[in-house]
């Protein structure tokens, strides 16, 4: 990740850490008071979607916090209510749901890449307002993001997952043919935003030429679109253990022997202390 | 996390990238060749289950990849053959599914906390080989870690659990009812391990005291098992794109603000620079 | 069934026959090009709504046609999107779904047991037209029935649930506190004509005073609203088998023993002739 | 139907009646008991199996009684767990599952018409008594009919299909194939048998060549097999309604014509009468 931020690591943590704190906070709100939300995550082909998800996933329960990231539809699920598939996974209450891209697909790759027809974009386009304004209607908190960044970054990215065996996953057959397509894909955007982006459920654009920037501006703006999430944290009971702490013992089968450390880690003692 | 490893954050680091590099080679066997890989994570409560699936979580493809953590059963489920639930999330070719915890709550936390009858956890403990050994039989790869830590390590952890809000979330109603049944649990386990540790599924207990060095451990553990995985990266065309790159550029809305870096920080050129 | 109609079985079977007919061709029709098609069944207590899906689902493969009828939602449902459990069980191309009872809960039931506030019923009425509205936009065929029937023929058919055993299952507990509030049932119904019938998806109140009656109408009307469903049978090529056509024969188990007739039945030569 | 039976109609419908009697107090045991029930319905094409489904769901409460007729699994399901599919279907407390087909498949089309290999059957006849040992161990009832008929019974009833322009839906592709295969289909029959044929769940083979009897004897050998069903009917208050009972009245719209009955009909008084 380094060489794609004016941060370092170091930095970084040190800049997320109150956020996450603030996060933490309000996903226990939405867990108390019973909430329901919904953040889609949008954009260009590795832009940081994933990673932006990733940031609030590590922060939250994943019972709590589903990530919905819908493979291609089958055959059957071709045929179906262009939503259906997706309305599945909305959230029950104290839930969040990210989707890591959503619905929007119809308005962005698939127009893009010609997997739709204009009549289905248009009565996408259409159809979206109004669904969108029944989940809003019924009390779901809608947030919808779009990642942007400039085509010589998205470049650099994409070489970045050719050649890096580990980020080779990332790199799709579709985001391969993608890459000429970058003038299609903001025409394809801008039509988007022109139907979609409503009063009950605007849409926010970040930059995300520097990710971890990104990130944290993509993060800072949620809180401070969900005010007021402060609750105290209840008090819990805390007797003393009686007696000594018993140690692990063994009798069927024995733990596997440690991996071997660099020999001068191997000796210092291990001293938990989280103070 | 710190507190709780002989190793700091970047000693692990360096430690852990060689097996993650490891670990994307083997995910691409997995996917290339259609395997199905089962990962069980069971252990202590705090012993470090959640951490060592996000070990793995971080360097898979999520669509490959999927971490099942069911909650309880609801009043249907309860009545359900009690495999049914875990069966549901079996992986198809070419996947990875990580249980955080398993269909083994049976023989753990619902026969220490009295949630079953005894008859129920004998029935367990007499089919699960072989309902395991079904799995394996059709081909399934199975791998059952069991995490270990001592009672005063567990103490401890919980304590941060209960002091520190954003780990909070982690710290249950059963986890408090649970911390005085260690010994309980040792003994559970040793029943477990008596009945199920078989051949064709044995368990693999690993000793997370010290976290870090644990997740290392158990990583190791499962490369060295899987062996064979190597594969090489498929060649990609990759022709230069034609004309100069785009910037984004907008008409409907524009993005949000940049979060604000300290002045030393802000004034950086963000040069974009993988090597 | 008799006591309830002017036509005795016969009368009715030989009625329903030519439409059972078209019933089945309109189907094949469904199948062939691919249309998605919904039903909803809707109206009083006893007035028929299982009785008239059993006529459809007679007719037709239930690999083709499906009848939802969903239970009452459990707890997690409650808190989801209204409309979403339903939603789940719309049809895939070539497919007919039945709904026994629908999403028009909300507006008759809920409303009249108060198991839902005004609220809810007024954002359902406002919400429901524009949700029907996409389905029939996005092509799905879509009619909704209401079946009525007087008071007085209301009772006696609950009274016929309690006195007789095998019918007693339909007796549920909302039903009996029920049977008081068949003016408010009107009422509500009335609400939800004035809210839902629309030009896109109206409705069809159907009388069925007289059940088998009140079913031929409602398939009659049916029929004649899916019109030009007529699809030549394809040919088949239907070789003669080789060779004598074989018996049964057992070596592991034989079959158990006929259920035993009356004498003067069981001496009759059994005659396979369907002509 | 006629044509197929040494019983008329009504001699059927006389003798099916007091069996149906039984079979709804069963269903209410069921109920009441909270067992779970498992009817598995195998055999030769055309035997009768979706007659015999008929004649248990006409009887029970479809939200008790589920019918499940998996279709062909999806590219997906093929390489999951073979049980997982029909697993996901078993039933709760208080319901009765009735398979339309079953993983018997694996042991009869699938292995005459090739599209599994020696080997996936022959793991299969070795996997299916310890799944259904699970099942039975766990206290589901199963049971499992598998209806037979003479090759020239099923020719003639597979030219009725092709004729009947209603029937023409039940013959499939895989029936028209599957014509030539009597014999094979026999010998994967015995082998099955003899590999599944055991103590906690033994086959039931029933003769099909009269239709109408063998649903009568499969329907008198279950009755007979789960005794002990009788529960009284509970007593349910019952007070007179006050007032005049009330009339259907219409602002919104109208019912629709009622279909046109032959004029000698029509005339008939209307008597609601179920004594």
């Amino acid at each position: 990740m380094s060489g794609d931020s004016k941060l370092d690591k170091g930095e970084y943590a040190d800049l997320l850490k109150p956020l996450a704190r603030e996060l933490s906070a309000l996903a226990r709100w939405v867990s108390e008071t019973r909430q329901r939300v919904v953040l889609v995550f949008e954009g260009r082909d590795t832009a940081g979607k994933g990673g932006s998800i990733d940031m609030f996933a590590r922060v939250l329960n994943p019972r709590q916090c589903r990530v919905v990231a819908l493979p291609s539809p089958n055959e059957r699920e071709r045929t179906e209510w262009y939503f259906q598939r997706y309305i599945e996974h909305l959230p029950a209450a104290g839930e969040m749901v990210l989707f890591d891209r959503s619905w929007y697909n119809r308005a962005g790759v698939e127009k893009v890449m010609g997997y739709c027809t204009d009549d289905q974009v248009k009565a996408f386009l259409k159809a979206t307002p109004e669904f969108e304004r029944h989940l809003v209607d019924d009390g779901i908190l809608l947030f919808k993001y779009w990642l942007c960044c400039d085509q010589k970054v998205q470049e650099m990215r994409f070489e970045n997952r050719l050649h890096n065996p580990m980020k080779r996953w990332k790199l799709s057959p579709i985001d391969i043919k993608a890459r000429t397509k970058y003038d299609e894909y903001t025409k394809a955007r801008e039509k988007m935003l022109a139907a979609t982006h409503t009063d009950f459920a605007p849409w926010t654009l970040v930059d995300f030429n520097d990710q971890q920037v990104g990130r944290l501006t993509l993060l800072r703006d949620f809180l401070d679109r969900v005010p007021d999430t402060d609750l105290p944290l209840p008090d819990i009971d805390w007797p003393e253990l009686k007696g000594k702490p018993a140690k692990e013992h063994f009798k069927v089968i024995d733990p596997i022997p440690k991996f071997r450390l660099p020999k001068e880690i191997e000796k210092r003692d291990l001293i938990h202390n989280w103070d």
